[in-house]
């Protein structure tokens, strides 16, 4: 029996253990995640480990729900420390969660804790972690510690971008760690969402552009672009609910675009022209500046009425859904490579049936001499587990070239999640070592070196190059 | 090379076989079965193990014309020996096929053969089979000694249920196993089935209420639901073919009733409409009763035209459909917890292709306080097997939590397939094993005594307090 | 560490060895493939290891320019050196792809080069393969020496098989390698494609039949079957972009076959209906003459436009898409089952998520007596490699029965592909091997000899008689 998380999880074979060696000291790229930049840069004290752990971390919610803990101590109004316990006493009995190997990682990782968290120690694990916390681990210090050196956030057009000023000339940037803002323009894309007027008005001030067709709409998410991107910025991201292929047509759109901006009913297929439309002069904004596009295709929003009223959203009940995505993609991204090149794109489905086409799909539009150009993003939310990660690296190889791999970002909401990126890298070094201690691929400890280099943190890291 | 299906079957390490002892002595909880409550009853002795494997197991009758086997000698009128010669032909090279180990399971816990079955020895293996079965292996003795607490049998909402009330006053009672009615109304929810009038008029009758509206349909409903309850039953069975999500509407739903009611065309909007607004009301009804809702969905019926015409409904050409269901089912349980508090709910679906994301809306569905109010069943039918198994422990582990899965249940036509608990309940020590082993879970003694023993049957057993 | 692909690769165990010793020197039925029997027939020498390789591989293509290799070294105008130099640049990373496997068989098998290949030893493999190449390995040679006793190649209705005819007269034939016709009548049967009526008219003259109904369009076709039948054909195969279910109909058929002959517009439902009638029409046919009929469903080519505007079809931006399959077959081929008898059927889906389905479906629709009548095909094209097969077989054998497997078809343009056999047996050897070594089959020599014979070879030989 191996000892439990010790040195060597994960890692079975004496080339595994070799490749992580290597894997383990790499600096992190976390290109997309969802912590606040006014937090970074405010820097402020956690109250406790039950607000680091618990305090937006809808995985942990959704677990503790299955669990049967009542939401009192969940998002209620329990003590922190009565929450602390109940999440303890639900996650012991949680084998085969990624949550499991993710609290346990971050309490050996930033607390030297190594004892299983259960309802017996969590008073005394609780009162550890937060001594350690309330010592000095504010955000920044967390970021630094864990070798980050660049941080993507997840922003909104309309945003001034102003923490992330501050944070380019704060001492977090001497740690060698950059924030970095990302794009992401799916409110000005979903016409037919409540709001979507005031939201025109706000983004043509934003650009100093009144946005009343669709040319003064691109216009203006154009100049926001240059913004960003003068700003750091080199990802942009799209959340879409569907994939619909309807042509690229800019009369189509701008009859969308004017009918919601007056209050008049849009036809779905309007819509769907609408989007692709503006998604195709968007991907040549992003190919001239020099961007990656990330697609986040496929999630269901706030299916549990229940918790849609009490708590809002990003409560735990987004889903996925299984509606078929790749043909339609397929015809979508074949339509934009005839009218521009593509831009470096990385492909997401929340629902990984979709994944081994995806990256098959990727493979048919590259560009010419650019590796990778178009691939497939890190196993994403659901799928980013143990098993959902060694599948997905699996797909991968057999149809891409693995080497190229965009590797792992955390894509998270909390302070304390940069372990994962070593829970990627022992699963991926542990799968290299398996296909050479299997006589499948040559122990080459130059090839070897690179591929995890590459797959660690560099691939990514030429995102910002 | 381990042993033929020996006492560590599956089970390769320690901790695997430390939680099996756990494990194998628990009582059987088959919450879902095909089995027929009168065939109990009467108790009627086998009159050979032909009859007893190959009466009505479409699962064989598949294996047998995959592998060149004649129909006479599977349904036809081949005698009862070579029926058994053919089975036992074609078995011995069905490697990988569930059919395999159960074969086998049952040969060595129900008769004591522990040699592999071949052509060879099927004449001698029958006749041990034959004695041992007329020797007094009868229905309520293989129920008694496979150490059953509760089989619920799938029943009609017109059904008099005369068989459970003699069964409730039956030596079979004194063993300590209950044989519960389970509520099955997918005909009196198919108003485009032929013969919907006539159904109509026998729910009418049982429950003494003229059905002529929505109203009245729900009304009968929720008196047979009340019947069904003081008989015992717990669990209600749903098996749409297909899912569409429609919003709950009694208005359509009365429309689309009464023209059925008058032999007039029902538009499908109509009846989806119906479909899903009289599950609402009687999802409302099992919550009020703490009953279960199952929902088995996407089996796609009767495909093979030859088979139909001569053997009829469930002869093994039921197969599974691809329809996408989980964005639908979404959004169909989402308007249903707006009206009513879900009940206790677990979904089936015939294509494995959705069980992830099944797992993932359920997830976002819990109740306050209440351990997994909705969840997964267990891999169903095509993938009740060792990898669909094993697939289905790992997806359910790695977005849920393992400890409150629902575990097994047989779904069987057949008296003899109660080891198939013991075949889950290998499969899952073995992977919790592995889990350990591998440093991945701790070896915390208690916590994997109480995931093994509410995963083997207090989870399903819950059902029915 | 095991040895870098040795004798035992993928066998782990005595068992899988022992059964690969049995597999090994079996001769190979490479019953679908893209070979051209006209350069069999000519049987010129390769010019270098790159034509032979890089000459219309489009896996490889595909790999390279993931890897980021410029065009000019893939199609290009670079020279055979510099190509093949940039292919091993890009495979030595392509750790986890099958081209890493195929190209070292092939470099052990055919050239006896056992070092891996990489940019470091590239000019000497290459130098090594062109001399063995000139010295007379050409395509019959290889073909000979691979020990292959079937190649079947994909030839149009129109084709009058001249280069079969020669070859059935030429030397490859005292080998005992037969290089046998397949009937593809995709062009016959797509009615919206340009060319059509041009089409119809050289089939009319192959035929020596005037095309201008249905019933003539059959008549033509039923006439090549014939003349196809005459010279060996026993496959037909069929590469249908969608499957929708439509109602067989010989008027809907005719009326769309009409339409379309005189340059008038065919509604979808119409192009359908005649497709699925003319399908049926086919089924029969085939049955009729003993033929095995292949359905390889769901590619979607040439989604990229810059690929396919400077090389066109067949340049490795074929994808695969992921539209439902399995629930419209069922009934089509149910359909198809009340008006004939199916013929000797093998389903292929190119998105693997639809192969457990139909699976299921095949094993529903057998033929009384005939073992799998209706089968899954191999693994196809992205799932033909070691996670892909290994899913395949093991999916395969839970729904169906393993011994009666078709087995393997290299479905290759290149005439060094036949390793691919080997590697096949070897990763069947190996899950055989696991199942009996972890004690969950018995170890029968007899049967498990005629499991390996069968799957690697005689299922697919007894195709052609």
């Amino acid at each position: 029996m191996k000892p439990f998380m010790d040195d060597n999880f994960l890692l079975t074979t004496e080339t595994a253990r070799e490749l992580f060696a290597i894997a383990q000291p790499l600096p992190i790229c976390d290109f997309h995640c969802h912590i606040s930049p006014k937090e970074v840069a405010e820097n402020k004290p956690f109250r406790s480990i039950t607000a680091a752990w618990l305090g937006g971390d809808h995985y942990k919610w959704r677990m503790m729900r299955i669990a049967g803990v009542p939401e009192r101590y969940i998002t209620g109004d329990a003590s922190d420390l009565e929450k602390f316990k109940a999440y303890a006493g639900a996650l012991q009995f949680a084998v085969g969660n990624p949550l499991y190997h993710w609290t346990h990682l971050e309490l050996q990782r930033f607390f030297g804790i190594y004892e299983p968290l259960t309802a017996r120690n969590a008073v005394e694990i609780y009162e550890k972690c937060n001594d350690l916390l309330t010592e000095g681990m504010r955000p920044q210090e967390i970021i630094a510690r864990s070798n980050v050196a660049i941080v993507g956030t997840t922003d909104d057009p309309t945003d001034d971008l102003k923490w992330h000023d501050i944070l380019a000339d704060s001492r977090i940037n001497e740690s060698g760690a950059r924030i970095v803002p990302s794009f992401r323009p799916d409110r000005a894309m979903n016409i037919l969402a409540n709001g979507f007027r005031e939201y025109t008005a706000l983004l043509g001030e934003a650009a100093d552009i009144e946005i009343d067709s669709f040319s003064t709409l691109c216009e203006a998410l154009a100049s926001r672009i240059d913004y960003f991107s003068e700003r750091g910025c080199r990802v942009s991201d799209h959340g879409p609910a569907f994939i619909k292929h309807a042509p690229i047509s800019c009369v189509k759109a701008d009859e969308a675009l004017k009918a919601a901006l007056a209050g008049k009913p849009v036809a779905e297929e309007q819509y769907v022209a609408f989007y692709n439309t503006l998604l195709a002069f968007l991907a040549a904004q992003y190919q001239k500046h020099g961007w990656t596009m990330c697609l986040h295709i496929g999630a269901v929003r706030n299916i549990n009425p229940t918790l849609f009223k009490s708590i809002g959203a990003d409560a735990g009940s987004d889903v996925m859904g299984d509606l078929s995505v790749s043909s339609q993609l397929a015809a979508i991204l074949s339509d934009m490579a005839s009218v521009t090149e593509l831009p470096r794109t990385l492909l997401f489905s929340l629902n990984d049936k979709e994944n081994y086409s995806l990256a098959v799909i990727a493979g048919a539009l590259q560009k010419d001499g650019a590796a990778s150009n178009v691939g497939v993003g890190p196993a994403w939310w659901y799928h980013d587990q143990l098993e959902g990660m060694r599948k997905h690296m699996k797909e991968l190889a057999a149809v891409s070239v693995l080497s190229e791999f965009v590797g792992m970002t955390t894509d998270s909401r909390s302070f304390l999640s940069y372990p994962r990126h070593e829970y990627f890298r022992r699963i991926f070094c542990e799968q290299l070592g398996q296909w050479v201690e299997n006589g499948e691929y040559p122990y080459d400890a130059a090839a070897l070196s690179e591929i995890v280099r590459k797959v660690s943190c560099e691939n990514a890291l030429r995102i910002f190059q």
